[in-house]
């Protein structure tokens, strides 16, 4: 038999598919591997549809189509025929500018709203609206309006469609996905295989996928992508990449997506055939001038440079004497109006002994104000490195003259890799809803001081066919884009809507993932670091606990220059008592973090050297406290695992199945972190187990020799 | 909706498919990106099928199940549902010593056949029955059935499946595919993406493409995988990789394929903590045996190991001034009857000054007799390298005494990588049905002289969803495994079936599909290095033209080294005149290259030093005669690209685009390496160019400024 041609083949699969959705008894026909993600669109329950949604069907426009337009439509035409297989017309997308009538008043509450912002109404005629007053508004609501019949809400508590009224704005303006691929394909902290940029087949082949991963980002707001690791290679910046990137921007800018660059600030000297890359150098702001001329020239919308300087070994404007804002500034007169640049804040190199928490605050802070008007500066939410948990960094509020990224990390690098069940959310949530007492009296969050620049997140997407390696990982990424969107959307309602799309939108389903999904970081936190504890994981590739290793080069990057555990207790004294990172922050703040009596506990160790014997709130030693801890974090992994077998009759057998051979081995690995480090930590304190616990598997010495050369992720 | 669980989701499934096959105009629905392979078991004509098939489906066993009769079973009522949507009983595994009274006879021609072989004939009631001695015979024979169905023949050429009476047997004993993968997931001259082994989550998670691998492996004979890179990491052998090793060959074991690991030779050294690994030395030769009763203990069918040794930078016997069969034989006594050692012949490392393709018929010509009986030795299909042609290697048929494996190249390390469509059938059939002239008067061909071992093929496999990069790459794997089957079959048969298969069985898509791939190769060579040039490619990556590169540290890696290019004429003179490496062949097969008047032109510059002005067969000189099969080859290229063009109503579109898109790449490579061969032979030369011929699109200096650091699979 001939195969047929796409349009005939598109025809016939949707006919299938609504066959799928009309037959009783026939389900999703497409395979259950997590390639699909949230955009599932999975046949809803067909005597609901049947009832409410006969209106539905092929959407129609109001006023000019675009690019983006088409893809609204597509989408809303895809997801709606595979979801309730009805067919006639109902939904509308209408730009305000060209309602009329009565309807006018439908678009008056987005007046002075930002790019982006929608409204979902039932207009008078019964039919469902969306209301944008630009583009890309009528395609972040069109995905609205499929996820919620998706996620089950709109049609399973009483609701019917003509009921609908809601409306969405985007908080932060930039909402932005970094990759730390590389263009030989590694992904640096990726754990879900191969990065998904062929640059190799760029520009002659783009890969599908690349549409679908648009698609998956359009649909929760991401309106940005940096495609290159922040260790940048200049190679990116040739020639012979500008094609490759310019045909990835066509292919994103139908989804809203602008493309970003990050850039190698010593690219004049390793590819422009300069002798130096000083950004004072008039030869140097030419060639940075000229090269940006040639991006606009290929990429009309460009988004702009992210650099990595100064930091880790990468160049950077230090090595010429100029200061940071000389080489963000000169970089963003490159790019002019065009574009933006993003700097990045993550900078620890010192040769004096000092606290490396505390770096980048005495780098930056006195830079305030000093930046371009286009330039932002990214900041990671804590001022280590991602750990399982921190306090958030004393830069954000410190600096209201500079416009601010928050960087997060989607990918897990110290959170047990694509392994472990560890739902981000309520990690981010306590970053962005965290009070920095900048506010003059109010309250100043972290988010609100990210309104006049968004946030990054470092992807944990590769080319593994469910795109994350762990299939509960997808979750990290929705959940990145929702709260980027809007960082006041409670962590819960977020897992809640990524399992209901993702797996099945039945409540019985929904109650307990839920719920697993939320206590799974603070078990990551319980297992690995519990109490203020960080970075106490292997040399290198961060896998498994190493709390003992004390001699790596620097100083700040062995775990015992973080636990300081000896005889006397464990802890970094960061009052003023020690390296008083503490006075980096607002008064009010340091003030809830400076007395272990009052403080919350979750923080203890990160601000205070503790003896082993202190009473914490618990009634319980701190060795007591600690073991209890850990403990804490491998029982609720287990009871994760006893809780999603009970979830099978939900979720269809591959995805069950790799989710519960992925928490086998969190369960062990749990098991490992708990066990190591109860071993080393008694060992230094000298305590002998508290009454009851069970003692660790192996002696101290069996785990301090364990080696993973092979482990993914390390350059 | 809650999705259901596997036995009913598969349960459903089917149904759907047979929905597929009974409603008209609703194709199949599995998505059209290649991953299916060859076993996409499309719906076949719906008439031919209610026609003669009404009495096929869920297959019968006669005799007690084992692993591989249930994968047999399986296959059987996946395929045929898929393809025929019919029910009722039909088909019968019958294992030889099971059948009864007449249906006795229908075994009888098996009778002393090796291991696999089946016959499929109809039986007196009716019933389409596969016949074989041994489990194996029964899985292969399914395969063979579904195939026969698939491809088109069967159904189409007016014979009834009430009619069939076919048999096969398998050739050569070992039948296998070495890949080339390190534990990191990198896989040299990999041209898919990553491995498909993800060795981070073995055991405790099998992805279930490593089933799909093995059913495609199956369906085509393959019964031995080598897992890793002959550039063997040591990481391999430990404990930790052993349980994951284990997991791989109980999922491959009911599929009849059997594990095999290359082994680095100093592995006693590496991670044995010895001080040697000197193969006489008895506290290594107690290492290694002891390694394999640890192996054997995991993986009871363990194959045996490979190893490259000597080679490139790689450890081996010589290191302690001991022999290849010293080294060899220690390992082969290690495995015992329980294994096999595969010891690769390909070594070239030389301090004197000599010819590279001498070298290894030079070091084990005089090993003959020398080794082991559980040793083969693995030779490649040339002397060199795997260029798009080489003369065969002199060892075939030059010791008896030895068991001989045929190293085959499947993935296209210089032959365009996975982006060109070179169709290498033609290539392993001229080398098989080559008369090595060692048969004593008779024919001796090199596929005879395997008859005791078998051939491996370098993987062209990775995780790539169609596994092999370019859609026309998977009829390189299906036509290794179905030659290393038989090799007696013709090249244009095993594309026929095979494009029956992939795409459409279609009479008027497979007549120009065929002749397209059948020319593809021959169309490389003259592209790339016409006439008998060789290895005239870029340096390290093999990536594109670099006839000029002289400076590389080793003679022997330079391409003039191989071109020997000068004022006076071109090609490497291997007569006695020149290297005498034309003595290491049998008198008859030397006289046959002898003499470039009457020798086979296509190898002429592979045995000639030439002059520009010397008259080829074609009457035209050396030089213009270069030149027009250069052009020919780009012109072939063009053609096949407008022939594709063509049969875009037998394909889906997102195989269609994507071989376009490879074409196009293809086409321009070609031309780049008409160019810059013309360009650099010409200025060798001080020739003008033909009258009526292109120029070079730039100048010879363009050509050798270009730089591909980024080049993929290159170590």
């Amino acid at each position: 038999m001939a195969a047929p041609r796409r349009g005939w083949l598109c025809a016939q699969s949707w006919l299938l598919l609504v066959i799928c959705a009309i037959v009783p008894g026939v389900p999703s026909v497409r395979a259950e591997d997590g390639y699909a993600l949230w955009l599932r669109y999975a046949p809803v329950s067909a005597a609901a549809a049947r009832e409410t949604l006969s209106r539905l069907g092929p959407p129609e426009l109001l006023g000019a189509s675009s690019s983006v337009t088409d893809m609204a439509q597509a989408e809303l035409a895809r997801g709606l025929s595979a979801m309730l297989g009805v067919s006639g017309k109902g939904v509308v997308l209408a730009r305000a500018d060209r309602l009329a009538g009565s309807d006018i008043a439908l678009a008056a509450p987005l007046a002075g709203l930002p790019e982006g912002a929608y409204r979902i109404v039932t207009r008078r005629d019964g039919r469902l609206t969306v209301i944008a007053r630009d583009d890309s508004g009528l395609l972040y609501g069109s995905f609205a309006l499929l996820r919620g019949i998706a996620g089950g809400d709109w049609l399973t508590e009483g609701r019917r469609l003509t009921e609908i009224d809601m409306m969405s704005v985007p908080i932060l303006p930039l909402r932005m996905i970094d990759h730390w691929d590389n263009p030989d394909g590694f992904v640096e902290r990726g754990y879900a295989g191969r990065s998904i940029f062929d640059w190799w087949l760029l520009p002659d082949h783009l890969d599908p996928r690349l549409i679908d991963y648009a698609r998956a980002n359009a649909s929760i707001g991401i309106n940005a992508v940096v495609v290159n690791n922040v260790n940048a290679s200049p190679l990116m910046l040739t020639p012979r990449y500008l094609v490759k990137l310019a045909r990835l921007a066509d292919a994103w800018r139908p989804f809203g997506i602008r493309l970003f660059l990050s850039a190698r600030f010593s690219a004049p000297r390793d590819i422009g055939g300069l002798a130096t890359a000083d950004p004072l150098d008039p030869a140097v702001r030419r060639w940075w001038k000229d090269k940006a001329d040639e991006i606009y020239a290929a990429i009309p919308d460009f988004g702009g440079f992210l650099v990595k300087a100064n930091s880790e070994g990468q160049p950077g404007p230090q090595d010429y004497g100029r200061t940071h804002a000389d080489g963000a500034n000169m970089l963003a007169q490159a790019l002019g109006k065009r574009g933006t640049v993003i700097w990045r804040a993550f900078v620890y190199a010192s040769s004096a002994e000092t606290d490396r928490v505390k770096l980048a605050y005495d780098e930056f802070k006195p830079l305030d104000g000093k930046f371009a008007p286009n330039v932002l500066l990214q900041v990671k939410n804590g001022p280590l490195d991602f750990q399982p948990r921190e306090p958030f960094h004393p830069l954000f509020g410190a600096m209201p003259k500079t416009r601010m990224m928050l960087e997060a990390q989607i990918t897990k690098e110290y959170l047990g890799f694509a392994t472990h069940l560890a739902f981000l959310g309520p990690l981010w949530k306590e970053v962005l809803d965290a009070d920095t007492g900048h506010g003059k009296g109010a309250r100043l969050t972290v988010a609100e001081t990210l309104a006049k620049g968004g946030m990054a997140g470092v992807a944990n997407i590769g080319a593994d066919r469910n795109w994350t390696g762990g299939h509960f990982d997808q979750a990290n990424w929705y959940a990145f884009g929702r709260l980027a969107w809007n960082p006041a959307l409670p962590s819960h309602r977020i897992a809640r809507e990524w399992a209901a799309q993702t797996f099945s939108p039945n409540p019985a389903f929904l109650g307990p993932v839920t719920a697993m999904m939320e206590e799974s970081r603070q078990a990551v936190v319980d297992y690995m670091t519990p109490l203020g504890l960080a970075h106490q994981m292997g040399t290198g590739h961060h896998y498994g606990p190493a709390p003992w290793v004390s001699d790596l080069a620097r100083p700040e990057w062995n775990p015992v220059y973080y636990n300081r555990a000896d005889a006397s207790g464990v802890g970094f004294e960061r009052t003023a008592k020690g390296s008083d990172a503490l006075a980096q922050y607002a008064p009010t703040v340091a003030a809830q973090w400076a007395d272990p009596a009052t403080m919350d506990e979750a923080y203890l160790l990160w601000f205070h050297h503790v003896p082993w014997g202190y009473r914490t709130r618990s009634g319980r030693t701190l060795w007591a406290e600690l073991v209890a801890r850990y403990d804490r974090g491998a029982a609720a992994v287990d009871r994760i695992s006893v809780q999603w077998t009970a979830l099978a009759p939900y979720v269809d057998s591959e995805r069950f199945g790799a989710v519960a051979d992925f928490l086998r081995i969190q369960q062990r690995e749990a098991r490992w972190w708990r066990d190591a480090s109860i071993a080393y930590f008694g060992s230094v304190c000298g305590c002998a187990l508290p009454p009851g616990v069970r003692p660790p598997a192996h002696p101290l010495d069996w785990y301090r020799a364990l080696r993973f050369p092979d482990a993914p992720g390390n350059p």
